[in-house]
Order: structure tokens, then sequence, then C-alpha cells
């Protein structure tokens, strides 16, 4: 009879990873999270900058950006820097996007009038899923931003509007998995990043076929799962926020 | 009482442009589409080199990339060409990226042994669904490039298997809409692009909300609609590549 | 005893090819042609932007600058996008050099003042002598362009005088050519662009020996090809701007 | 009277900050660790590759580079990433040159035939003296490096020799100081790296006059403090490799 | 009743500026000429590496390639060094490339078999005409570099056949002027550079109209002074040449 | 018995090259200067700005900035040109930083407020130690430049305190040697480059091991050395700006 592997750690194929917030991981940022999610591990910080990018000069709007970047040997084999690639990385072009899209998706930007938010997301060991890793250590680093902008009176409101959390779901070898690792995923026939709000509203999805294409009712265990996987991702974001920083 | 703005061309809200495909639209590419989708072009090149990238030397695969690329007056406004940004076009980055998936999804890299296919998209004219017309048209473009490569004995058997077709869907003011212009899906809460073969499976699935994010209710409906707009538009394609070249 | 051998075509070696100009060719540009010269295709657009180079900030001049591109598979061999090579392209900033100038030499930019004309030049399809097809398609461009700005009132005067056009002669194996294909430009010994306004008089002119110098009679008889060259491409150049846009 | 300012910490004038080295710090690089130096945190990983640059290619040598970079948040504004400026960071470029300097000063490089070392410094937080650190963990990785390389028989002898450690020394209005924190280097009038060997040599000295030149007997003050100061970080070096990683 | 405005240094309007050519103005290059034309000064070297580029391997032709470059302060306001401009300097492309395809009109390339030359002129100050002065001076120099090799047994054969030489005429105010200056070039109405060889015919030939067109006759008025010019120049080549070299 | 090389030129160890200063070399910079020591030559311009950078935008000090370049032929074999390899100059950055700073420290920015300097130094032949040959040029043509500047009236006061001079220094073979050639500088086991003012103090001092670390004794000799190499280069530099330029 066939038995399926046992998942690292022993955990069940809808369970995420053991996941850590450390806020205040570095001191200058207005909000500096570490988000450890199993063995991948990010640094998520959030700037404050007083300027808007072209577009918007002359509106009451505020922005916010991001940037994703992988330290050179997060990764197994050693990957070149982004200077020495001249900046030719188009993975990193799609993650910022989609960190960026997430995060505004709960912004209120005429609060932030005149300012620029700028998330840096940097990627110190990578084990599969950091994306969704950075958009969670984003969001946690994001909401420390803010309140400390409005406790400075730099801002009259806090900006935010709900929550938002992300998680991965994939099939390999026909077995749908929660939240996966390297090791699943560089062996995953369906990969797909769910980023999904407070309310179980979905904010982004990003679904691939690597292989074999999936089926209707396979897209359907997995945004179960990954709604799932959300809301339980959201609620240890609210543990993370509620005790104090450095606590 | 409030009544529905008529879309463009007088079409229904789940209705795809009229489309057509021109093959041999130029002469030296292995295989050359003109696709137009309502106002959207985009060439679609497919060329054969004899080569294959560094991390599949020494193996008996081939492989495909694929580059996309706007003119530079193919929108309203004169956008820069990639040169002067010094190639950071992470919208162009992440556009080709699905590109190439969404054709790699369907072929059998041991035939194409010893080479690797490009595909160059090249936007003449956008008018919004310029990364699904250019999945389209690519997928024509790939069919002739395989055929001609089979044709001359340059591999032995047809590498493909199935085909592949785009579309986007979205929702604009609440309203649900399939194969969205500029002028909507601009104005769009959810822009969502969805890749599907020809058994009616995923290939990729890349939903964004702008403003406000949608509930699973709504999904469903946007997936019922793209899963009739990628048929419809694989019934073109086979209508298309059933005539002759030039025919 | 030696026969000619006879040109694609049979045109005579004194005889342009069959050219056409297709205004209007997309909707967005101030000004947009289709230009096919035999098989070599360009598409020039014209675009008007409200700014000028910072050397002409303060005074009351308007500019015109010009690009040229070829796409990747314009060509029997692919070549390389410009993002992949770094920008470092000789052979296109020479080309767009000399549309430039050619275009400027009938402009008035006092008329112009606070605005530049951005030509694009982007070659679809390249059978040899795509920068004098580009000028010659550029310059049908650039009148639809100043005709729109004199008619939105963007501008007080129409800002051109007089025509320009571009034509290619050579000398292959001994024997002079006018309006070289690819085939002919690849094995010739002397090359050369001429650029004339509609007074017959010179507003480019640059010869190239490849292989062999040439002699003050032999340039004789290309200047004296040219000239007729030139003021045939002229007369259809002001019959296709006789027509309504899309006629 | 005039009374000395306290320094941060209450530490002594010729008294290093607080040192430790986390080693194993992630779980890839062949060594990895975090040195902190008060407020500053390095991450230095070891990486080996199987490859030697042009330059001793055919030869029996191997090679060791060092690349040295800032997280953007690791300062108190935020830096650009050098992606965003093209890679023209003279200061980034300087340093890495240092440290790789400073490692090649004590490897045998025919043990290393057909290898390249890869050291890679990311500074996660700036207080100071970050080129000083990045070298004192280079160190320690390095060694965790060569010592995995032995045991898998990578090659066949230890390839370093001695030890290296590196510390600032400056002149702050009139006073020597040893290890500068942000503060202290940003007000100093000389600013001072030297690295030394466990033989109490010279490896690397690098003064500079910032305001104020400096005589020969300050000089002699500096490098007096340098020296016990570095021979304190060896000794710290010693004691943190003694220990099982993880340990 | 009009005066012609005297030329500076008191020549005649068909006269070339005085011509000097310092060869082995550095030592270490296998040909290296300072060449003065007035107050333009020009460093052009010729080095010998022994390589082919890509499309020529495999084949039993040498090659040569050229690169011009300002020195930042050559001119009277100082200009930017190409790498801070990312290298997109048009100007120097097409000036480079002139200089290539003229010393490349004079070499039997078979002789070269398996070596590339390069010609690097940097333009030391900058009083006009510096294309021409650096073709004139790189001729020298590759003169020199071709007998060295031919001396060392590195070639079989002396690879060059004639001698070339360049010269810019000009319409200035109506007036036609041979080897302008600054001053004479910057207000000038028609600019050409002309390269002849000994046999006095064309190798380049390149003419541009700033602001007035030019008739048939004036440019037959400009060809026989570039004519006239460029034997001169090449009699002071040959004069030089058939000193030793530093006498 | 062991005899000691004699040193090219027969100078003793402790003694510079032959040392001149060609002031007014080229013509349009505010200072330049064509400095040569032995077979070393480097053109250093100063060039007169009227803008600062950013960081001093605001304020009312000017500012100084540097930049070095190696000519591709200077050297026994042909190096890159910096656009050839995208800028990415590590040995360069570190040159042009230590030049800037030397200069710095002998300026009173107050009265240069408003301009920027930029000290362009070109090495034309490379025979060892250019960097100290550029600091000791690019000394004499800031003093012409402020000269020049002050005359002109613009800056109420001369803004140079003292005189900066710059020397290596090193170890060869176990042996002191002053001034450094290429072929001593490149079998040196030490090597270190000293700039000092006019007061015998350090403005910079940068030593590095290349093979063999150095004992505090052996330092010792070396800024001896040094101190009594910059003071007979100061008064060289003395002499040459006491003669009339161009005398």
């Amino acid at each position: 009879m066939f038995r399926k592997p046992v998942r690292a750690g022993g955990r069940a194929d809808d369970e995420i990873r053991p996941l850590f917030f450390t806020r205040g991981y570095t001191r200058y940022a207005e909000g500096s999270v570490l988000v450890e999610s199993g063995q991948t591990r990010v640094l998520c910080t959030v700037s404050v900058e007083e300027k808007v990018p072209a577009f918007l000069r002359g509106t009451s709007r505020g922005w916010l950006t991001a940037e994703y970047n992988m330290l050179p040997r997060a990764t197994l084999k050693r990957n070149q820097r982004d200077r020495a690639s001249g900046g030719r990385n188009g993975r990193a072009a799609e993650i910022q996007r989609l960190i960026g899209r997430s995060m505004r998706s709960i912004i209120d930007f005429e609060v932030l009038s005149g300012y620029t938010l700028v998330v840096d997301c940097d990627v110190i060991q990578a084990d599969g899923s950091t994306r969704t890793a950075a958009v969670n250590g984003a969001y946690v680093a994001l909401c420390d931003a803010a309140a400390k902008m409005l406790k400075e009176k730099i801002i009259k409101d806090y900006p935010l509007h709900g929550a938002v959390a992300a998680v991965s779901v994939g099939i390999n070898r026909g077995r749908p998995l929660l939240d996966l690792d390297y090791q699943e995923d560089s062996t995953a026939e369906v990969d797909m990043n769910v980023v999904m709000n407070d309310a179980r509203q979905f904010v982004e999805l990003q679904g691939t076929a690597e292989g074999h294409a999936f089926r209707r009712d396979e897209l359907s265990v997995l945004l179960d799962w990954a709604e799932r996987g959300t809301q339980t991702i959201i609620a240890k974001q609210r543990e993370a926020l509620s005790r104090p920083i450095g606590g």
C-alpha cells in the first residue's frame, strides 16, 4: 500500500509551518520585522520618506513601493547580486510588484499625503515561499510604521484598514499542500500564491502550472486551504502586534 | 433608473472582442503571427536557435524563452524604450515570464533537444489585455514554427501537446467583464488573466484587486467566463491554423 | 558573353522598389505611417511632447529627436534587443542621428516653441535600406503630426518647409544600383545613403567603401541616380499626403 | 573644568564594544557568521565555488573574492540599493577590496587549487565600523568554511595560516578613540582602519584625515591602541571558534 | 564693402592647419602617435590582441576595431565621462565606426589571421575636426604597429595597402572652408568629413547640412578641396613615417 | 656575496624619480597640469562648475570631486574602457576617492560657496605609482584653478591652505623602497601610499601587505622615507608654481 511521505516537521498537508514575527528587529527603520516561516527568514523594513513619485506630484495622495531581494547565500547555491547582473532580475521584479500591490490594498493614501512608504524585503534564508513570508512580515512592519507616524503626528489618522496575509498552496504528485517548503515547491506540478484580507476576500491570486495543468475542482481545494491558511496567519499577525515591540 | 453603460462595439459583458490571426505576417521568423483583438495588436514571432541555456547543457532537453515589449507609441502617451530606462521594466519582466510559462506548459522538451525557441511579442497598438493577446498569438506562431521544424526534419516528432489560450476577466464598478479594453481595465477594481488549455484546465491564473478585494463567489463567475472565453479563443486559433499561411 | 543578373522583381538598375505609405497605421500617435519599400517595412510614428531638452530651456525653440530600432526578428537571424546588450548599439545610434538631422533640416523650431517631436522608427521587416525607408516614412508621419498640431491650435503656423526623402545607392561588382535590397547591399563594394530635399539639394550624404574605394566619376553617377530617386520618392510622399488618412 | 564626554555604554576610550560571533547563523553557506559589535551587525558568509577567475586558469591556484553591501535600512536614513544606482558605489568597492585583501593575506592558494571562496558581508544594522566588523566576522566564517572543505576532503590541507582582525581607531575633538561608533565616527577628525594578524603585524592600514591632518606622534598612539584592539578581537575569534557551531 | 573674416592663424580658406605627428608618444602600445592639427590634439594608439571577434572564429581572417573618446576637459565646458552616462554616446559610436571602416579599407585581413588590432583615439584637446585628426593619426600608428608585427615575425607580410587620410570641409556663411576649427564648425551650414586614399579615391564621405541644404555645385567645390587636403595630409603622413620613431 | 639590484635610472632606494610638472598643458581647463614621474604620466585638470551636489544645496559650502581613469593603452597590456565594463572599476573608485579626500583636506569650502571643482586625472602612461602622481599633479592644477577664480573675482579669497603631496613606499624582497615603479610595485610584499601636507602631517595613509605582513619597525622606516619624499615633492610643486604658466 502507498504511504504518503511525511512532511518535514511532521506537519499535516493543510498545516502551515511554525511562524514567528520579531518586531523591532533592527532599530532605525520605522517598522522592522524578521519573519520566520520554518527555515525561511525574511527581514522586512518599512521606511518613511517625505516625497512622492512623479505621477502623484500635485495630488494629495501618498504612495507605497516595495523592493524584494535575496542575500547571495540565502540559497543552497550562491546567487549573484543584482548589481552583478545589471539589475535584470525578472523574478524579483515580479515579487516586489506583488508585495507592493498587497500592501497598497489596505492603505488610505489620502492620509499619507506627501509621504512614500518603502517596504524592503531581504531574504536572509530561503526555504520556499519567501514571497508569501515577505508579504506577511511586511504587513506587520507596515502596522508598526503606521502607528509610529500617527504617534509622532506625522499623519492625522491611522492609514490602514483591515489586514492582509499570504500563503502558498500547491499540488505535489497529485497531493495538495499548504505552505510549501523548497523541497516541496521545486517538485510541485502546481504552485499558487494567495493574498487575502481579514474579510476573507482575495487581494492577489497567482497560480502556475509547472508540468501539469490543474482542474477547477483542484483549484477549489487549494483556495479552501489558502483561505484557512491566511486567516491563521492573520491571527498570528494580530497576536504579534498585540505585544509590545521587543516583548 | 440605472442603465449599464454599453461596451465599445456593443458587445455583451461576457463576449470577447473580434479576434484575428494573420499568420506569416513577417517572412523571416519560423513562426510569425499578427494577433488583433479589437484595437490591440501584437506581433508574435517564434525563432529557432540552435543552442540551449547554460542550465540545460549536457541534458537532452530544449527550451523556450519569451520576450515582451511595447513599441514606444503603442499607447496613448509615448513610453520610453527599455534601453533608455536601463532595462528595468518590472511589468515587462512579469509578462514575459507569464508568456514563457504558458508556452512551456504544452511543449515536450525532449523532442526539442539542442534547440531554444525564442518567442518575441511586440505590442504595436495597445488597447488593453495585451498580455493575453500575446499568449494567443504566440501559440499560433509556435504551432507554425513547430510544423516548420518537423517539415524540415530538424526535429523528429511534433513537440506540442494540446492548445493554450488566455483571456482577461475583471470587475468594473461591481460588474463582471470579459476581455477588458484599456478604458475598462484602467477603471477596474479586479483584474485577472487566465491561461487555460483545451482540456479546460488552468495553466496560469493571475488575479489582482485594484482598490477592492474580491469574494470567492465573484471569483467563481470570473472563472466561468474565463473558461468559456479561452475555449472560444482556442476554436479561433484552430480555425486560423486550419487555413494555409497567407490564406 | 557576360549577362547582368536580373534584380529581384525585374526592376532596372536605376529603379526604386515599389513604395507604399499607409498613414494612420496606428491610432494613438500624432503621426503614424507604415512605409513599405519592397520587403522592407518600417513603422514610423511622431509623438508630440510638451517639453524641450535641457539645452533649449529658456529659449523659444522646440526640438525633434529620433529613435531607430529593429524588432528582434525583422532579420534573417534573430538579433538581440537593446536592453539585452546594455543599449550599446552603435549602428542604431548612427541611424537615429541621421533621421533626426534629416527631419530637423525642414523644421522651423520657433513655431514649435515648447514642444519636442519624437520620431520612432521601428523596423518590422528588414530587406535592406531600412534607414532610407525610415527617413521617407518619418517625413510623411511628420507632416501628419504637424497638420494635427496646427488643426488643434497647439501651434500657430505650419512648421515645415519643403520635403525630404532618402535613397540608397551603391556599387555591386562594379555596377551602380539604386535602392539596394539586403542581398545587393551585403555584397556591395560601395554603399551610400543620400537625403535630399525637394529643391534637389543635399541634406545628408553618407558614403562608405566596403572593400573598394570609389572614384569621383563613380560618385557622380551615384549622385545623379540618387537625385532622381529622391525626387521620385518625394512625388510618392506628396501623393500619399494628398489623400485622406486611411483613404 | 572640562569633562570628557562619556562613551555610549560607559566604555573606556581604548576599549572595544561588546563583540559576539554567532556561527552557523544561516544554514546553506559553508561558513556563516553573524558578527555583532555594539549595535553594528553584519552577516558574513563564505561560499565555495568550483571555478577560478580567468587570470588563474591553467594555474594550480585558487582564489578568494569579497562583496560588501548594506541593506537599504541598515542606516538612519534609507540608502538606495546598488541596482537602483547602476552599481556605482565607490565606498562599497573600496571596502570589499579591503576585505578581500585581508582574507587573502592568510590563505595558501595552492591548497585551494580549482576553488574560489566568495565572502559576502551584508550589513544588517550599521552603527559605525562596519568594515572592521565585516573583516572580523569574515575571518570566523572563513575558518568554518575551510574546516568544512577539509572535512569533506575537497582539499587536502587546511589552507589558513594565522588569524586576522580589524579595528577602527580615530581622533575625535583631539581625543583618541578605539572602535568608533557612528556618532563618534561622523564627527571624527581622523579615521583609521587597521587590519593585523596574530603575529602583531600589519595587513592593512588605512588612515584618513577628515578636517585635520594628524601628526606622527598621534599616529603612534592610534597604532598602539589598534594593536591591542586587534589582539583582543583575535582572542574573541579564537574563543568563538573553540566552541561547537550553534553552541 | 564686405571683407571676408580672416581665419585663425591667417590661413587661406582652402588651407589645412599646421599638422604634426609625434610617433612613439607612449611606450607600451605597438603603435602610438600624438596627432596635432592646430589646437586639436588626439592620442592614437594601436594595440595587437591575439584573438578575433566571434563572427570570425574558424576563419583565417583578422580584424580591426576602433574606439573614440574625449577626455572630460578636452572641451570648453567639461563633458561627462561615458561611465557616468551609461555608455550612451551616439556621437562617439558614430565616430569610432567611421575610424574603424577607414582603417579596415586598407588592410589585408588574411595576413592578420588570428589577430585583432584595436585603435584607441583619445582626444586630449578639441578644437574642431577631431574625427579627421583621429583618422590621420590612427593611420600613422597603424603603420608603426604593422611594421612592428612584421619585424617581430608575428605576421608574414606587411598587411597594409595604400594610405588613408581624412579632412573636413564645410560651408560657413556661404563660404567654403577646408579643415574647420571649432569656431568655424559650430557656425557652419554644411559640415562634411571626407576620407580618401592615396589613389585619390573615396573611402568615406559624410556630409550634413546644418541649417541650409547644399547644391551639387557646392558639393563639387568641397570635394575638390577635400581631395587636395587629403593628398597634402598623406604627404605629411609619409614624411613623418620616413623618419625614425622619436626622431 | 649578495648585491642589491640597481634601480632603474641608478637612483637610491630612498630617492624619488625625476618629477616634472607642465602647467597649462591643455588650454580650456581652469587648471591643467601634466605630471611626469619617471615614465608615469598623468594629465590632471581642474574644472570649475557652478553647482553643488544635492547634499550641499541650501548651505554656503562648495565642493570638490575627483575622477581617475587610465587610457586603454597606458599599460603594457590594453585594458578595457569603463564603458565596456559597465563602470564597475573598484580600483578606480578607490583611487578617485583618495584623490578627492586629499584635495579637500586643504580647501576652505566656505570660500567656494556655490561651486564644485572637478579634478580629472587621466593616466596617459602608467609605470607604477599613478595615484600618487595624480595627487601631486592635481594639487598643482588646483592651485592654478584657485588663482584663476580669484583673479576673475569668482571667489573673494584664496581657498587653499597649505600644500599636499603623495608618495609611495614599499618593501620589495625585504628592502624598503621609495616611489616604486611598475616593476618594483608588482613584486613588492608591502605597498603603501602616503599623503602628507607641508606641516609634515598625515592626510592619508594606505598600506597593504601583499604576501607578507609588516612589522611596526618596518612601518617606521617607510613613514620616515615617505615624510622626506613628500617634502621633496612639495618643494618641486612650489618651484613649478613659482614660474609663469607655460614658462
